[in-house]
């Protein structure tokens, strides 16, 4: 495969690739949440999604786009959650060996997750460098290929692939996307999905005001870090990359900003309301649309749910 | 319509009646439990039904199916909890008023639902004998028609038409659904769907060892009461009736107890695998597979999820 941002026939492709191995999940309604916001809200529950996050999709568009030399050796990446859980997945459902790279401060439920699939853990201390570090030296000792977790054009068509189904059933045209943005994986793929299959759909971002990168980037039209990393969405504390970044630039509407008393007002409406699980990050595009509901009222509007791997023993309710 | 036994015809118009004010809820599957339970599983998620449980079928079908000269007078209910927000909601939908009586004790999360849909609450002590007089008080006052939570034809046919989409739509010929069972009206709704729509399809109930009334009375051969009430599963404590308890005598296999720590067991798994928010009651079915895991090894076994209306403030876990 060509190492260049996705046409329309690339993210075809990854939805024929990853549709057998993974859930078409429902789209859900809520009368209660249309009342609330004035909106047609529509969701997409990829927290019911294999793994129980999109992330099942891009990892294995990623692993299925390798050539069958570079698959004998393996993949590796590494990630404090996720993205750990859908390349284990995806590798075990392949028949490839998974080599993860996981903080050691990283979530019980999704070490153990990874575990399951029959993945070499590897633990690291919870920063870029270090990550990066431990994951290079797999690489250099296994021949392993590394999939970064959003940085990768056949991570992106894979995820594209979620908002094309959302566009495919919610049954009706609809006016604007939101998803949740982190590294831009979702995001720049949601984008793609609608430029080439719905263009009249206008994309928007939710982003935790305490790991407020993406949104500094769009307006600096540069990458930025962000200026504090405090939020309940752990999901989401990474940066956009080379990759993702000029594709959210020219396809994205806005970035909008919610707080972590926002997301947990959104998250609590999801459990209690829709009974989904769903882990913070998961709700944080219900929170973009709640806190701009003037915004949005009288429009259709699709809200991915982007995973439900929450520990249960800390909520914040 | 007539107050006999609901017969093939009588499902498939409340199937017709119900439909379009209700979700027609997805089947959700789950590797991780079909490798536990050594058999494949398919989950009918009612927690994600209107109102948040399959109640809202049979109060929709009841008050659907009642003539114009009685629905002018409104209707009248007890219930502590999912049955009156399914008269509540269904009233709401017909456009005629809801009396509900709730015992003073219910969920604050059921009354405010109730409240939310404009029946008006009348509280009472958490007797049988309150319940009743209360309803009956209300009914002697407005003319309202009572629609008892279970032992009602047409709340066995509305409640029938969730197992007939399970049916419909699992993809493959079930071996066996497992209900829940409490008064009866959604185990004997199941039981009459299976034998018109799916005859060689065994119908099962699970049971909480601490409100065990339908065990006794389906081995006694007469309506019994548990020899003592103390469960999790709060929607199951009512004992069953003379229109539902002929019905379970005749066409169910057989019901299976089970304690609460295994109907949490099984809640968390629902959870935490499968992201679902769902109430002890509704994880009953899934407890009694779990305990029984070798008699249906290698079996296609429905499980209805009855419910999702948890108070989130107290959790077991």
């Amino acid at each position: 495969m060509s190492d260049t941002v996705p046409v329309k026939e690339t993210i075809e492709a990854a939805h024929q690739l990853v549709a057998p191995f993974i859930h078409r999940t429902p789209i859900a309604t809520s009368r209660f949440l249309n009342d609330l916001t004035g909106a047609e809200l529509f969701f997409k529950c990829e927290n019911l999604q294999k793994i129980g996050a999109f992330k099942a999709r891009g990892g294995l568009n990623a692993i299925l786009t390798l050539p069958e030399d570079k698959l004998k050796n393996g993949v590796a990446t590494h990630s404090s959650g996720n993205h750990a859980q859908a390349i284990a997945f995806a590798a075990a459902k392949v028949g490839v060996k998974a080599y993860i790279v996981m903080p050691e401060n990283s979530p019980s439920v999704k070490i153990s997750a990874v575990q399951d699939y029959g993945a070499e853990v590897t633990f690291c201390e919870n920063t870029p460098e270090a990550r990066q570090e431990a994951v290079d030296a797999i690489v250099a000792r296994t021949g392993a290929t590394f999939i970064h977790p959003f940085n990768n054009y056949q991570v992106i068509a894979g995820q594209a692939t979620a908002s094309k189904e959302l566009i495919e059933d919610a049954g009706t045209q609809l006016d604007v996307i939101m998803a949740p943005v982190g590294g831009g994986g979702l995001l720049s793929g949601t984008a793609l999905t609608a430029h080439y299959f719905s263009p009249e759909t206008k994309v928007y971002a939710g982003e935790p005001e305490g790991a407020a990168d993406a949104v500094l980037s769009f307006r600096s039209d540069k990458i930025e870090k962000a200026p504090y990393i405090n939020t309940i969405a752990d999901g989401l504390l990474t940066y956009l990359g080379d990759k993702t970044f000029p594709i959210i630039k020219s396809q994205v509407t806005d970035i909008l900003t919610v707080s972590d008393e926002e997301i947990i007002t959104a998250m609590r409406y999801l459990w209690e309301r829709m009974k989904l699980v769903v882990e913070p990050s998961g709700a944080v595009s219900l929170a973009a649309v709640l806190k701009n509901r003037e915004q949005f009222a009288g429009q259709k509007v699709g809200i991915i749910i982007s995973g439900g791997n929450v520990d249960l023993g800390k909520l914040p309710f």
